[in-house]
């Protein structure tokens, strides 16, 4: 085989790899390679190959015939300098791809099979389009629920495993889609004032105008290592950290790339995410709130009946503790949607403020109460209370201060967006809808969660009864082009209905 | 919205358009856009915009921080000149997408929604994932008969149409997967001497050791343009041409491009393929040839059975006259595989050469029967006869002649290949089964189609009686590389069985 001269090309090819031969490079030619082929790189020393997808190059300023280029994720894992000699071949299919060719067929799947699946989707030997196929085998219909167990196990075997040496360590996880429900940066201090461990790790925004790390981080640095989460965890019994760079179930971070752009979201791929992180994150105990609503991704009682169960079964298989919650999920939560805006109503809520929006609070006491009952000294139906008591005697707010410090505070705090446009009712009457979706969608707009001063600030809320002309709710914003993109979305559809009683009052 | 210079990226992504933004570029930050983002790339003049998936550069030799990279299929459709000011935005969805989730929810769907999936997927607003996903969820469980007459009609619509205003337009297909399998190479002269019109368009091999198209490349030019077609067919009555310029159902070759590399093969996706490229093609009468056997496409009789009716349920409501035969796919046609050797069987066949492979000459006349039956003129059961009469007397010769002259003989006519080795019986007996997926890999590795004289010369079939050391075919090569994998391969798994019989003869 003939040996070509390794090259960095420096594109971003984000989780798929990609190489790149020059279309004169004779092994192009002579192994009858097609652009979109996926090729074998070998090292000399025979390691396991890197598997990349093939693009053909026509330019000798990006790559000589001689050379085979890789984007930046592939070069990183054959881990060789420029200008190494390496050889490629036509890589073979992964030996798993005959079981995703079983699951399409609608056959049902083993867990060797699943470990198969990950093992080869973790070693990137699979591409974006076979991972595509995968993912729409397993939807609703094609996965019964001892497979999503064996994913969800094979997921977890295919990672680190974080191990915290204590008996209860506790999470909360909510399935998404409620703008401004940032309660987990109020149930961490509460719970953690308790003594329980919670070492909570978040996500940021992807589709969403705030994910619970861009909130925290206008308080506090939410990107620690490793080290320092295990520190501030041991310290103070929780952190409130972005777990980007955890890498904990890397096989889950490969399919949510390709799940995400595809807008898939079966309840099989679901669960198997969310529980397989969590096991691999350490807990032992773990919350799952579901909000319900016309807008929320789960739309009735019978569905999210459906998915707590299925939450349970592989919860329980894999000896995780878990409590599921259904709740109200018809609105947006607290006023704030946006991370300045968020922050604002969770210290208020954390200082007993008089404006604290009450909702935030209720279902903060709620689930937080749910998670003390973990602990099992707590007698059953006392965790509400407790819970409480530790919001109202300023204990939360301490225990949120002290993460700040320990976590490293945010010395330029910055504040809601300068440009600001109220949104008035157009009519009197009742509020009667306030749709999440177009709610988030102003807010992206208006630049959250890029620009963490804008967003949106909820005046009034389901049930209120309000007169013509009164503000619905601001848009912020810190730039003039999205602030217009946000008004007039919102002068398109502004997100509420709002019903007109008749002089009768019917 | 900011103008970006537009840049060619001299990168061919195949099927996929791909867009470049440096990581420094003010757009990429500011709409937050990330690596594998679909984004629309809009001229100044508000036509169109071109789709396309981004890859971020970090190295200002490829692509600077105010300049838009498209590669090279992209930049073809945008159809601007280089440094030419564009704009860019996230890309919505294609409208029918909802359409393609409901059909991974298990749902059917209409014609409208196909047409609207073929639409957009021809204005190439789909992914390739969301083109995975949409066949994934057409596979065989998933797709009802009136949705492939849907998908097949969806396609035709889509595509330019051929007329060749006569009541009477014949063609065939082979579903393939036989190697050595040249029967419309003969058919084509056959018929076309009778006086049916016959165009005749083919592929090249992608993952076989031969396509028509390859091996007729052997005798005469085979990439003719449009009106170079048009003129043979109306001189010749037939012709013998690649389709590949045709741009016939483009919406096929983008399915087509993420079907192979997945090797989905769905009876839905492939009736749908073939009768919308053949309807596009302007054929009235179409035989289709579906060979049966362990290592066939098709492997059982009953699957057979469905695969036509799918067929003539499709063929009928198009108004596509269609006959379905079902064949032998035991073993390969013929005693060559790779182009030279098959181009020479079908040299002998038509010269009635007495070392002619029996069987390719017997299968010829079979469908060539079918398809003259197809004149209304014809007593049925006669089209045999006189198939076996024109070429007996050497009028099929006459026309392959004629076709070869009109398309442009190939004046460097290739040789078999220089480098042989025999591949012998390991012991005595009958030969109970030749396996055509290894003798296709055997044929590929020693360099066929890319090398026309490369390929295997198979010298025993199925039940023939050989006694141990007996050659059961020879492998020709070009190059020693090629030689030497071929020649290993058929060592490991030479294909062949050869069944001892007792010495009591049982």
């Amino acid at each position: 085989m003939e040996t070509l001269k390794l090259r960095k090309i420096c594109i971003d090819t984000y989780r798929e790899n990609v190489a790149y031969l020059h279309r004169d490079c004779p092994v192009y030619r002579s192994e009858g390679f097609q652009a979109l082929s996926k090729i074998e790189i070998h090292k000399a020393d025979d390691g396991t190959p890197v598997i990349a997808v093939l693009n053909v190059v026509d330019d000798e300023n990006i790559l000589a015939p001689d050379e085979l280029g890789l984007s930046e994720q592939a070069f990183t894992q054959l881990d060789l300098a420029d200008g190494t000699g390496v050889q490629v071949a036509h890589a073979r299919p992964p030996a798993s791809l005959q079981a995703v060719h079983r699951k399409i067929a609608g056959e049902r799947l083993t867990l060797d099979e699943y470990r198969g699946i990950t093992r080869d989707i973790k070693g990137n030997r699979y591409s974006r389009i076979e991972i595509a196929a995968f993912l729409v085998s397993c939807t609703e219909t094609g996965m019964e629920r001892d497979e999503v167990l064996s994913l969800t196990r094979a997921m977890v075997e295919t990672g680190k495993r974080l191990d915290w040496s204590e008996p209860l360590v506790v999470d909360k996880h909510c399935i998404g889609g409620i703008p401004g429900n940032r309660t987990s940066m109020l149930i961490v201090p509460i719970v953690a004032a308790h003594g329980m461990l919670i070492p909570k790790t978040s996500s940021r925004a992807i589709t969403s105008p705030a994910g619970t790390a861009d909130t925290m981080g206008v308080l506090a640095h939410v990107e620690l290592s490793p080290d320092q989460l295990h520190n501030i965890v041991r310290r103070e019994r929780a952190c409130l950290a972005w777990g980007g760079k955890a890498r904990l179930a890397p096989v889950d971070d490969i399919l949510i790339a390709v799940e995400r752009p595809l807008s898939l979201d079966s309840p099989g791929q679901m669960v198997a995410s969310i529980l397989a992180k969590k096991i691999a994150a350490g807990s032992t105990h773990l919350l799952i709130d579901i909000p319900v609503g016309p807008t929320a991704k789960v739309r009735s009682r019978s569905a999210a009946l459906r998915l707590r169960k299925l939450f349970e079964y592989t919860g329980d298989h894999l000896g995780l503790q878990l409590e599921v919650v259904i709740t109200d999920g018809r609105q947006p939560i607290g006023r704030g949607i946006g991370p300045v805006l968020e922050a604002r109503d969770v210290m208020q809520v954390l200082n007993n403020h008089p404006d604290a929006p009450a909702d935030l609070r209720e279902k903060t006491l709620q689930l937080a109460g749910r998670i003390l009952e973990f602990d099992p000294d707590m007698r059953g139906g006392q965790g509400y209370v407790i819970a409480r008591d530790i919001l109202d005697s300023g204990r939360a707010l301490a225990k949120m201060e002290a993460l700040i410090e320990a976590q490293g505070e945010n010395p330029g705090r910055p504040t809601p967006g300068k440009l600001q446009q109220p949104v008035l009712a157009s009519a009197s009457g009742m509020i009667t809808d306030i749709d999440n979706l177009q709610m988030a969608h102003i807010a992206r707009l208006a630049g959250a969660p890029m620009d963490p001063g804008a967003g949106v600030d909820l005046h009034r809320k389901l049930d209120e009864q309000v007169k013509q002309g009164d503000h619905l709710y601001t848009i912020h914003a810190e730039f003039p082009a999205d602030f217009h993109f946000a008004c007039e979305a919102a002068a398109a559809a502004s997100g509420y209905r709002v019903e007109t009683t008749g002089p009768t009052g019917e």
